[in-house]
């Protein structure tokens, strides 16, 4: 996959608006009025982060011109998954050496305890 | 997870240099002068891009203050992929989808084919 599709996707996820956005699309299409009201937020300020998800490629607009349903197009976010799938064992090792150290951890707790009950 | 984590490290990723970064940090620990080797750029100019990383928490430096050298840290890009997680369902119906229309496309082009030999 071409690297500038991943920094136009990553770029669109990198704004709470736009992922509320996509959130809100995930449970089915909706207009720029609808996803305009729970923002506070003005039409024309919702229109430019729509712009900035359309042209990443995570939605899709309606032709009819009055309306223009926006549409959530998921696959773009498989794509960035699946750059960031490469590092699961890097985040995995990160966890398992905090699950030894606080093994390592209990275990001298455990014995100052029992050298107490003695 | 706070929504300031994830626009930080979408925002990270969002540069092909800085994922680059990332897969030779993945190997391990550099410096800033062997990070800039393959890049054809300045040590300032990678420089710049380490303090975004370190920023997003994606790297950390070492503390020998001639060499400084960087480190993966992976946590947060497995944040990053528990956020994407959730649209799985929606990238699979996309592809369902794709799969079924093919499946009648294939189904069809058999069928006319069989007229054919009759």
């Amino acid at each position: 996959m071409a690297s500038d599709t991943l920094d136009a996707t990553f770029a669109a996820l990198a704004d709470p608006t736009r992922r509320a956005i996509l959130a809100r699309l995930a449970q089915g299409e909706a207009t720029v009025m609808e996803l305009a009201a729970p923002f506070a937020m003005s039409q024309p300020g919702v229109s430019k982060h729509l712009r900035v998800l359309e042209r990443a490629g995570l939605i899709s607009r309606g032709r009819d011109a009055q309306r223009r349903p926006c549409r959530l197009e998921a696959t773009r976010l498989k794509t960035a998954m699946d750059w960031l799938a490469d590092y699961r064992s890097y985040w995995e090792e990160s966890y398992q050496r905090l699950d030894d150290l606080l093994g390592e951890l209990e275990a001298g707790t455990s014995g100052a305890g029992e050298r107490e009950v003695r």
